[in-house]
């Protein structure tokens, strides 16, 4: 686990959240599990392999998540563990300006996970993740657009 | 101009910088003047439209720029003079990881500009300013793949 960081370094983490990373939560389909998914919480951040480099000091200061290689030359830095989110989101949560509501969906969505009694609670659950499209969807279409 | 800010806040811009923003300049072809260009500095970030109300929170932060509203439905927040860069730079350079490259070479051409005698000055100003053009490069390219 990530050995503790400065305010201003918690700061430059939640700008640099608000500029490029990913908050969401993923219900993957997977009959081992109670109610046949696994909750599955992310947050990701991406740079191209190119900026390697520079980009593995970022993670050297979250040292949160593990770095993923993805064939298109896109570097992927997630942070996938419950308890490593919490940390994240405790350091970003008094600086963050523009994912504020995600970081707040997302505590919700780990609290509420941990007090899952019945097929009632799962599906509540379910609804609010499914509130990440919702708030997440004018990003994506940010990016689309933004592409020349 | 600006009020000044807390060294948490500079740091924010940093990381927001790093994951959102723009950094380059561009030579505009304008006969009035002296060497037929224009040279124009730019630091910009982007937002969806949806996101405005949040976005003009950080562009009330930083007060050194305008916002343009694109057809498209994005918003531009756009720091062009160069006083505002400046100052701009003053507060990330601390603390920006990813782009301190383009940072440097903003500062090395602001300086450059200011005294140019010549055309072979002018040359060279011209290079420096082509720089950008191969540092920002993997970031645009990255852009285009992330895209759904």
């Amino acid at each position: 686990m990530s050995k503790s960081i400065s305010s201003t370094q918690k700061a430059y983490l939640a700008g640099f959240l608000d500029g490029d990373g990913s908050i969401y939560v993923r219900l993957k389909p997977n009959p081992s599990y109670r109610f046949g998914f696994q909750i599955a919480p992310y947050i990701v951040f991406f740079q191209s392999q190119k900026e390697k480099e520079k980009f593995q000091k970022i993670c050297d200061l979250v040292q949160l998540g593990h770095i993923r290689e993805r064939k298109d030359g896109i570097l992927e830095y997630i942070v996938n563990k419950q308890e490593a989110i919490r940390k994240f989101i405790d350091w970003v949560q008094p600086y963050v300006i523009l994912k504020k509501q995600q970081v707040a969906l997302m505590t919700e969505i780990l609290n509420k996970k941990q007090s899952i009694n019945n097929y009632r609670d799962f599906q509540e659950l379910a609804k609010l993740i499914d509130k990440f499209r919702e708030i997440n969807y004018s990003k994506k279409r940010k990016r689309r657009i933004l592409t020349p």
